[in-house]
């Protein structure tokens, strides 16, 4: 038994996306415009999860868990309000989210998920 | 190929436990009494742990991965000890335990697995 | 349906690696000579990676997900050094770098994976 890997968007680093088999592992995301605020970079993060994970023939009724970290962890709260707008209500992922310092200063929250294809 | 995915305890942000085939991933699992220390604390996660996992068709002798975050880098040696007690020693998950800050400040311990059914 | 779950290399409270079907869990692997810089230590983290994939009979053309903490975000950058020249450049995993305390205060750098077989 060996399911096919397939890889989308890859950086010098990374592979923004990673398909194995029926199971999709998506990069950390972060927003690209970092001078909004936790709101604004949340919006962006989601966007970009909806097109990594269209781009593996997912979407966001298919996300089994997400690990969520935030530079500040009284940011939870406006992240939330962003995350409760845009996840499928019937089709809640697991989820975890913490409190971490990350890669560029200005960025105030990651995500990354593991979803079915 | 596709396999279902079955979601569990739903809160307004989140599945509890997600199924997907023959994997099983939790949500990052927080004590409900937050007045006991880190041993009571790692104690109740752990017992609902157990309870996700059986809802699942799983339990605690086929955990995959575990990462457990404490508040308090020194606090690993008692969860550790609560922690030891608990896992089937004939079958460890691969575990990763680092030291975040949590949504709730009282919060000392949270732990997310992922299983096999 | 139910996949063969292998466990190789426990401690006494962790397995190293862990098969699940065509999946590999890795542990949080930190270097075992604690004395070295950053860019030494990831060195050291990769060969144990490299090790412990091929035990599971996976290589690191297989990563599919990495979750790299380090304890000082500016180490990013010289372990992406290290990184980059251990991956392979035509099979990058997806990764997400974030900053974290670990368990022995000399540790710079602890990297879990997830692999295919």
């Amino acid at each position: 038994m060996t399911m096919t890997i397939t890889r989308h968007d890859p950086t010098s680093i990374l592979s923004n996306a990673v398909q194995h088999g029926d199971t999709v592992y998506l990069a950390g995301v972060v927003a690209k415009n970092l001078d909004q605020d936790v709101k604004g970079q949340t919006k962006q993060v989601l966007d970009e999860i909806d097109r990594l994970l269209a781009k593996c023939g997912s979407n966001k009724s298919k996300v089994l868990s997400a690990t969520i970290w935030v530079t500040d962890i009284r940011n939870r709260a406006p992240m939330n309000e962003v995350w409760t707008a845009w996840v499928d209500a019937k089709n809640l992922p697991a989820r975890a989210c913490i409190e971490a310092k990350l890669a560029d200063p200005r960025a105030l929250v990651e995500i990354m998920v593991i979803a079915a294809k």
